[in-house]
């Protein structure tokens, strides 16, 4: 730790009013850092719309949504045409008294208390999806912290330290100590002496000792020291109560080859990195702001089975799903497409070959949710785990853990299953939604031994088997993206595809909305142009 | 990160029910770590006090009102005796429109926006603060969380980087990456063969290389790998939008010097780590909880200045500040004395040399906070960071941003300025409240140059000027504790003290309710042997 300068009161009011190059820094700072973090800077201000000149939207997704608020708001007549009887798409809740069916035919009724729920989709947002975070706070949906990272939360390995769960605390500080012990290690020996001089020496094994909490000879062991990061045998108490003892590190060997330090790794990646939100009242409340503004647009019940585009306008058919024989046609002078690559690929479109290669070229991800319902939060009652995500090798991959009405009493649901773009998804999803559920709560039991107790229900939504997705997110390779990336996202004509498909963040709503937003402003620029020629 | 086993549907049905065990595990799990994490199980439930007998308690505090909330319960005449005019101690909350003095005579008024306000004493509350949190719940106080760590907050160092404030991600990734590199270094030239076996080696650099975003040749550097976790120049964004593109890690060697990875541990520690919460309205919302249940036995305006006792009963010399020459007295059977030592060692009081000794003892740590409020969250509309503390060596020590009322327009209030228990602490609370609130000002203008623009007004309150507790907390050392704790705790003959000070917890609500309900116990005891024999 830096230690405190010892200043004199003169020292510091002798501070007072000499930071008169801040104003000049500040300008210099806002250049370097702040407004570049985001590719969002403010709402998109387009005007003057061609006179008369309409847009169908396909998809009343977010990047559907989206580009309606913006292009009624540019001057456009928009109509946005929607599968569902609902808003949203993949930004979605499964609530307590649904009914969902899958592909397979299975219906299932979720049967949780009345408030609770679970978000089958995108279920967190980041502090740097500006986008989203912006259409949040212009439509009124109260956003609430998303712990991502709890440090009482568990990693777990079935095969390592006879498979009980260990605390993310003891396990980050353990990887930390020993990691600062070995490298502490060599730096005495010498064996770095020609990256680092005396100085760089010295300062790196200061910081070592600090960092990895080590012994006076460098070592990592059970003490005090490590023991007020990793936790104690016995807490800190206060008057007579059992004395403060210190814990006992985790062995080295086994926790190098127990696979839970790569489990930390997802605490840090700054798609998880706190401060992180989601919406009171689940992910679907997105949905619902967005639908407050441009709900009067949306026609539901409506799946796309072509669209024709020529010199001067876009045509789209559809069905009604209930009338499947009854074909209705729509047209306008512009259509932004946000259906999923995975069922647009399987709609004849009229567009370039090399944009029909594209849209046939990108797999889509598998991911399997499963949120099970318990009589009481005996995570936080038992456990003292508030919110946050344990991991696990198993096959549910993780827990994760209600962020929302902590300390209350009664049923509350856990999301008890998150499998994504592995082959234990698409193995999942070749499972029956009740399958999945048993599965999640035998497996989960290894972490949690009162789900034997304490279950009541469960709900399971698989991705692949989703009507209206048939998949998670398109899953880009970097050859993929090289070969039509650019081609997927250039307007083809009258027409411009978006989604988180056509992004660089894929399967987050902030993909989705950014997408929605670039291709209005795109096809707003050609609009204008072709109505000037 | 461990890799997904292939299981087919078959082997993952035959899971389900497997896990028989669980049920005996889970009772091994409790008795190996869950209930052994907290030193408080449960309320106390003592009962049937000795018919008639009375308890006088020093103090509302948070020792005292526990004290009072479980003595009156057990059958105890109880009343409270508090300096203040309300109850809480250093659970205390400056509101807006609130006047405030110090003890060097200087007045403010809190000229907050309605609403607004500043914590300067306790204003977080640990997962593993046990009584705290069962409190809370019992007496209807409302928790939100508390955002320690945050990614996108600062670390600063004056002399480091051009004065310019660098991101924790940046920083934490960085250090992850250096020293992954670092060890992966050595381990390559075999300087750790003695201690690593083959298998170890490969292990190791697997995990480091994971660890620290490493290249093939296990070097850390500007790589879309290592800007997933540190951030990125471009962002991942949609459609046609600049691609995304690396950040630039900093310099190894300047980061090594500057201070900045030290700065990142106080997110790591048990105190600190997440989950944390904080009251919603402020810290004094968990005084107004007790005195919810106990008001009616506080009495407001109470000094005392005499504590006596004899074989049968405790006797207080109390004055209303007010009126100082007239003493009045109070006697009970039995006192709970929960007045801070930097108090209580001026009081005269009727105990043993040994916890006479005890109680001048334990010097007070200083600590210094100072609230700014600005016209507007910056920190959040330009910089992205919601909530968290930024740390820097200037000597305002740390910036918290308030973790209520996200994305809200309007006047706002930051914690600009936190010492605590070091030199600067002192000379800061040699200064005038103004002159701190202008150095705060002056300072966090290094790190948040809108402070210019923005600045309305601000609240400083130093604990060495507090009238009713001469300093911040009991500042325990291991030869102090060695020579003085016991004694300071035991009962001596019919009084017993409580608080903060009476605990391994110091500074922390906790250490007080702890003590306030091991001393209970404690006293208890007493009066029931006393009363039987």
């Amino acid at each position: 730790m830096t230690t405190s300068p010892f200043l004199t009161r003169r020292d510091l009011l002798t501070m007072i009013g000499k930071t008169a190059g801040a104003s000049a820094m500040y300008s210099a700072m806002m250049s370097m850092g702040f407004a570049k973090a985001s590719t969002f800077t403010s709402e998109l201000e387009l005007s003057d719309a061609p006179d008369g000149d309409s847009v169908l939207i396909l998809g009343a997704g977010l990047a559907g949504m989206t580009a309606a608020y913006e292009m009624r708001k540019a001057g456009y007549d928009v109509t946005i045409l929607e599968y569902n009887q609902r808003p949203g798409g993949r930004c979605y809740t499964i609530h307590s008294g649904d009914t969902v069916t899958d592909l397979s035919g299975e219906t299932q009724h979720c049967e949780f208390a009345p408030g609770n729920y679970i978000n089958p989709g995108p279920w967190r947002i980041p502090y740097h999806h500006y986008g989203v975070l912006h259409y949040c706070k212009k439509f009124g949906v109260k956003l609430e912290p998303f712990i991502q990272l709890n440090y009482n939360a568990y990693v777990h390995s079935s095969k390592a330290f006879g498979g009980k769960p260990q605390r993310v605390r003891e396990v980050l500080t353990d990887v930390h100590g020993y990691t600062s012990e070995l490298l502490a290690k060599a730096t005495n020996q010498q064996a770095l002496d020609d990256v680092l001089t005396k100085e760089d020496t010295e300062a790196l094994l200061a910081q070592l000792d600090d960092w990895g909490h080590l012994t006076d000879d460098y070592k990592y062991q059970k003490s005090m020291k490590a023991s007020e990061y990793r936790g104690y045998d016995d807490w800190p108490a206060a008057g007579l109560m059992p004395k403060p003892s210190p814990s006992e590190p985790l062995d080295f060997k086994e926790l190098l080859h127990s696979g839970l330090w790569g489990m930390l790794l997802d605490y840090f990646n700054t798609s998880y990195q706190h401060t992180m939100f989601e919406p009171a009242g689940g992910m679907e409340e997105i949905a619902r702001g967005f639908a407050g503004e441009v709900g009067d647009l949306i026609e539901y019940g409506r799946k796309v089975v072509r669209i024709e585009q020529s010199d001067n306008e876009v045509t789209v058919h559809y069905i009604d799903p209930e009338r499947p024989d009854d074909v209705m046609t729509r047209k306008a002078d512009w259509c932004v497409c946000t259906i999923p690559l995975s069922v647009l690929s399987q709609i004849p479109v009229e567009v370039s070959p090399a944009m029909r290669e594209a849209i046939a070229a990108v797999p889509y991800a598998s991911s399997v949710k499963t949120g099970l319902e318990f009589k009481r939060r005996f995570w936080e009652q038992d456990e003292s785990i508030f919110g946050g995500v344990s991991y696990t090798d198993l096959p549910i991959k993780a827990i994760s853990y209600p962020m929302y009405d902590y300390f209350s009493d009664g049923p509350a649901v856990l999301l008890g299953a998150y499998t994504i773009d592995d082959a234990t998804s698409f193995t999942m999803s070749s499972m029956t939604a009740r399958e999945r559920v048993a599965l999640a709560v035998s497996y989960g039991k290894q972490i949690h031994p009162q789900y034997e107790e304490e279950f009541i229900s469960g709900v399971s939504w698989s991705w692949h088997l989703s009507p209206w997705s048939l998949g998670c997110y398109g899953l880009w390779t970097e050859e993929l993206r090289e070969a039509h990336y650019d081609t997927l996202c250039e307007i083809d004509n009258r027409l411009v595809l978006a989604g988180e498909h056509c992004s660089y963040i894929p399967a987050w709503l902030e993909g989705a909305i950014l997408s929605g937003m670039d291709a209005c402003k795109r096809l707003h620029e050609k609009a204008t142009a072709t109505a000037r020629a």
